[in-house]
């Protein structure tokens, strides 16, 4: 029996709440108390259809996850539901208009050209989320400008007719020593979602790591790979093990290659551009110092399952439950690094994750130059392997992590800003710019192959000097500057 | 007897000078000389109403402590006062439009928030006081730039499931370990002033420090804590010991639980920003190099009482006179630490006053990384509590002040702000922001509690380094830079 | 026979392509997949007249070099060949009130002037071509800017009337310190091209390195010198080591008295700035994601030749076939000077290219305040003569090398600058000027003679810090910084 | 008998040449090859009234000491002398409204305030004049700058009542540690040129050194100092040393406390911003390329006597010649402090000349911190008197200075400024300023008398380091930055 729009209409309250998702109504009046991203925003929808709202940020698979069959209404003839009239929205039409006039994609000849046109094109919640990080997002900044101080040593006169940029990450073959990192929600910047990074990833012989917050569902991510392309995955660890630990088994039966757990995000960080991005004036009604409940932004709503209270002992439990190599994503000190050796984990990713959590985190490279050198001093530099992400935008950043050792590097928000501008196309060719990038800079720092990089190449006896800091712009902005005097006005006649 | 307007406007001179003060007319002929502000501007008001102007610059039992009762003229029939016809002023018109306008409180996401609409509907002269600073304002800027130059090393993996952000100081215990520190005349800001900073604490469990200079009078601000809420006293002092010695016991027996003396301030700095807001053209018949006697912004006025020539050897006098802990506020080097600590003091204030006292004083956050080091050499850090005030604006600030040793730390101007900006509930969600921020803090850099801090959780290498300056704002605007050579005209037909 | 335009425009197509070039007909159809430009551009003349395109970036003798003389197909009557009708470009509009606006030459009072002007009165592609640099071009402002960071200790009370500036490069007397280093196409900044700078030169007694890349032909620069005048022969090797044999024996029996093989060039660098500026929208028919084959910049087209195999091994074999003094050109580290000098080099130019290749790459001041320190130490200062070249623009610039032991310096970038403003007297100009400056500030450091400088006269404690960085403007265009709250609209009425 | 104005007008070219100064004619056509300033700037008046051009720049004795009196033609009937019409020249319209509408001298709170002033009513060439330096005048800036990295390390609980900044500097009491140092041309400035200065300097008990390049005579100046006020003599040498001595000896005579002898401009400073506003356009038929001789700026024009022979042999012989003090003025590196020792003088001043000769030399005040410690090293702290100049805007950077060692700090353009915007009431005001800057300042910082004052109270760490570079505004003009992607153009319908 299909419902009629005015039969779910009537359920628009607290007490009875359907909604409508992708032509189909559910009834969430229980649920409601449970929704991680609080019933407020659920119940703007009651008797109504959501799935523009819910599309992105939740993946396929949520409502049949989460959600008990006896609550699954059935179809709904969408023709009697009642269209809500919007009003023209200014910033819409500009970007509409933006988007007809966007550059070509050839014309994009690095990975921050991409992020340009995404800024453009993408609707201003999706860039909000995508672009902001924590507090005054220094250490946002700080993550790409630490690479500007270190330089290189090249040689020359080195035969490097041939070169050759693949290497091995966790023992798997890939082509360049960059990998596809974790972000959330693909939808906000291309309606396919994730799968769009597999398919190029495939094209590309890249590594993927699959995220936990991903829109797509993770059998769809994995569907979506081509023969032997490997993937990872990326995990938060949910309060509740059983869960865990059901991700954990199926995501290696499904043939994921390394387990990645994400430990520097116990409580997902406060991003204060995405949240003044969600802000909606409730209108001139609301009185002066009367609290409105705004949304915390996506980041919060879809993270309440994590378990803040995962630990170093937690680590054998991982190691009893699965083969995979088990990796630590989000270390930021080199006592940590040692830490995970002693824990007989197979690899690190030195990563502030990518400037969203503590603010004044140090640079993954940064952290990389402080690493190295005591496993080295203590034999332990072949025990682990060690990644970095954040802030790599260009072929040199890539070329310096390797330079002091890393085993590959993590790539994120380029990736979905090359997505959400051109889609796959756009990620393809953001690819290939990197490849292009590295071939040339080994050639031109007079190395053949990845191997044969060394920190002698480099200059980095100014990368631990922050005394030049980034702009502080709220700072900047209410700091009132000091006048000379100002002429005298023109006596009146 | 009701004294008519014409009646006291007849005493419009220095030979005969009374004034009306809220609808009471007082005699002030005697007193113009002694006049702490100077006479000039008692002058400007002879024979008229001067409450406006008096109000948030004189506790209200000044007329009482200072000027003879017989001097007291008694009510005035306010119906008969001739209004001054003002001229409509576009600066208050704009400002009342902004009010009007201002963003919803639940849009200020951090301090810096409050600071910026404060800006925009906070009256120029208030402004000019509260956010001027010594000279070109680089120690202002330093303060909270120094933060800038301090990073996080994190500990991950860690259970932080619970965070306790509480403390004691001075033995108290305390919701958080940041205080409200002292800051002059509360009502230019809010028309009840400092009483809601004292509120808005209550509620908060945040112990305050009551100022010398407050525009409520001592007994206000004490009568409107709540419960065992705990107040210090900041000590301006007074040139006459027997009036200290009455604030100071006054006090002690209305419940303060510490004596912050003041010893950064000998002479009350030249701001300049304050001087240039207050200044108002006398008119086009002043001849040039004729000097004007323009007020020197409302510090010098409200300051001439204190006593430069305070010294160590009064010590032991104040420690004889009252039973409260004694800390020194104002302490800007180690070497006067250490002294503090001979002399029996149970506390310091690292702090340079905001920036508003000898400019190119170093940020307190440097000396506190200067001092603890020494301290723990000899052993004495648990001798002597050590505070710090001065650019404090981000939970990751007082982390990073609580790593380094620090017992806890002031607040003062971005409260005012807040409550200049929204009142107690600015004040409020202010304190609730900072709290926030610290539990996230703590959970990020996994440490469960206060004592858990320590230095090796910070990168401070940079700290020390001046060599990046702070804009040098009046010699950026006078210098004139190079040009290249310009196009010449164009030939004329 | 004399051809018609309407025979050769029947040529138009991959199967039978006929080319135009200074009046005559040739049939490049078999030469079309050689071309190292690619064969598009070609295709694009195909049966049309490809002076003005081809001219700048082909030496004259280019045609009867590589085309065999039966594709010559002799000279065309031109007045039957078809106009292209152009479209007004307003681009050019402008450039050409801009020349006639031009500042006059006496108006350049230093190098950056003639930049400024050879900005505005450059064609946009050709100016692309020579100010453009790697990736975000930090190190091609490094290269100036390393020299701020350098400060003199100047000596005082020393007569100085009588400054001698003049010294010896390579065994040859010259004017000053400082040589004309290789720079490609000088066609496009002059229609003359490089005889330019070799008259110039004459003039003024200084030194040319002919480029191997030049837009005229080797032999015109030759027959341009004058009397004993000096020039060096830069040479990038040719994977066919007999054309390279050809070369260099050439320019030795033409009286070349150096021999500067380039090595920083393996392959020649990406260069945004100069892609951006060829790029022409091909129009609204191009699908999103469809490739387009724009051109990469002058510098690829020219460059394929290049043999990226050359390695040290080779150096012999350039000793074996001539006589001249052997520089390796482009070393950016201490340890291949080290190797230059066992390799029995003659000297080295300390090089990064312009900031043209390898991104980071240091400032050749900086490697050379590296490495005279280590020769000298080895007791090799004087097996080698060091040479530097990039950023200078100042005679402080010059005198700063010299103290720290640069033979000389090279200038390129400024000369053609002062050649496309102003031509021959505008590289007069600038070579004035440099003499000038030098002179003054070698009175003003106290010394008479180079050969008095010394690495004591300057303060380079801050040479090596790297921590503030050169604007990256990119990723400040992309970033959106945070903003304090906006005030609310204005509630409608 | 007195001349008419066309008999003048006859001698209007090079072989007969006449000039009119203040109303009397002068036969000028054997001096034209003799003067300094070259012949073509007095050819321009030749024939005509001369005085508005030479007045600001020779003294009043010039003609009378270099002209012959036969050459002396004598008085003209200035009724009968044609006035030039000149066009009205929009800048000078646009000044005479500044000047009108100028801040009242109350308004100006600090050094920097006259300077903001005075660049609105000074005459633009004078203005070059005054603020022009070397090269990028990066020294100029680093001179004020170099302050900036020196940070306070106050005492506290100090009795400040009483505050002496009162001194002696070669023997003789003044009133603070600041003397008024020498500045060519001061008729540029106010119309009554050096005798501002030295009433201004009467009146505050300042020490005011004479300049050899003074606007006035040096007698005027010497007739304007009141009872025992104290000056002090700098000295450009002459080659014709008999000139020289006989200056030294009339100046003792006179009453001169000391001879500082100018040592670091053996050739006067090439000043670009100065030279570009002197640049008039000589119209559109001078040819491209055609040399127009500009005038260098007044600096060469009136310099052209200085020895650039001058050297430390010749110490002895002033030594013989005058019981003066001798002071060595623009020493930059220790080893001449040192020197200085040993040839028995009794001062130096670290100076760069205000930034105006070698582009790149150090600030004075870092000059000072590494001559200081060597000094006392060797005993020798008390032998010799170390003054500084240049960039002392505020009393904190007199502070600094005086915590390092100098007996005192010459302050220069500071005062032209004050002087040129307020002609004497502004010259007394900034030295009242500065006055209650230093007072206030020691206060602060816990000190009471000069003689307490040592480097313990400072923090220079950071001083030697120029990793952050001032502005390098041509650079910058002519610095193309990168840009993204543009928009397409929005197609035509």
């Amino acid at each position: 029996m299909v419902l009629k729009g005015q039969e779910v209409a009537e359920h628009n309250n607290a007490k009875s709440c359907w909604v409508i998702v992708h032509g189909k109504a559910y009834d969430v009046t229980e649920f409601l108390p449970e929704h991680p991203g609080g019933q407020k925003i659920i119940l703007r929808y009651a008797g109504k259809d959501a799935t523009e709202e819910y599309e992105p940020i939740h993946p396929p698979d949520t409502l049949d996850k989460y959600l008990d069959a006896s609550k699954h209404l059935g179809p709904v003839d969408m023709g009697t539901v009642e269209q809500e009239e919007k009003e023209e929205d200014p910033d819409e039409v500009g970007r509409l208009e933006r988007i007809a006039q966007k550059p070509l994609l050839s014309q994009c000849y690095n990975l921050l050209d991409f992020e340009a046109v995404a800024a453009r094109v993408m609707k201003k919640g999706a860039w909000g989320y995508y672009s902001s990080a924590a507090d005054d997002e220094i250490t946002l900044r700080e993550n790409h400008g630490a690479f500007h101080r270190i330089w290189f040593r090249p040689k020359i006169l080195v035969d490097v007719e041939n070169i050759d940029i693949s290497t091995t990450m966790l023992g798997a073959k890939t082509s360049i020593p960059v990998y596809v990192t974790a972000t959330a929600l693909g939808k906000l910047g291309h309606a396919e979602g994730e799968v769009v990074l597999t398919r190029a990833s495939g094209k590309h012989d890249i590594i993927q790591m699959i995220p936990t917050l991903a829109s797509c569902s993770f059998d769809e991510i994995i569907d979506a790979k081509e023969g032997d392309q490997v993937q990872w995955l990326q995990l938060y660890v949910n309060k509740d093990r059983e869960i865990t630990k059901k991700i954990v088994q199926h995501a290696e039966k499904r043939g994921c290659k390394g387990l990645f757990i994400t430990v520097d995000a116990p409580q997902l960080g406060r991003r204060e551009k995405d949240m003044r991005s969600k802000f909606t004036d409730p209108g001139t009604k609301v009185q002066e110092g009367q609290e409105t409940d705004n949304s915390q932004g996506a980041a919060r709503a879809i993270s309440s399952f994590i378990d803040p209270a995962l630990c170093w002992a937690d680590i054998p439990w991982f190691q009893s439950i699965t083969s995979m190599p088990i990796i630590i994503k989000g270390v930021q000190r080199v006592e940590d690094v040692l830490l995970a050796v002693e824990h007989g984990c197979q690899g690190v990713v030195l990563s502030n994750h990518g400037g969203r959590q503590l603010e004044f985190s140090r640079s993954a490279v940064e952290v990389l130059a402080e690493t190295m050198p005591v496993l080295r001093e203590r034999g332990l530099q072949d025990k682990i392997e060690v990644y970095i992400d954040g802030g790599v935008r260009r072929g040199t950043d890539i070329l310096k992590a390797l330079c002091l050792g890393a085993r590959g590097v993590g790539i994120g928000r380029p990736l979905l800003y090359a997505m959400s501008a051109y889609g796959q196309p756009g990620v393809e060719r953001a690819m290939q710019l990197l490849k292009d990038e590295l071939e040339m800079n080994m050639r031109l720092i007079g190395c053949n192959r990845i191997e044969e990089l060394h920190p002698g190449l480099l200059d980095t006896r100014s990368l631990f000097n922050h005394s030049a800091y980034h702009a502080d712009n709220l700072s900047s902005t209410v700091y009132d500057p000091l006048a000379v005097p100002s002429q005298r006005p023109k006596p009146k006649l």
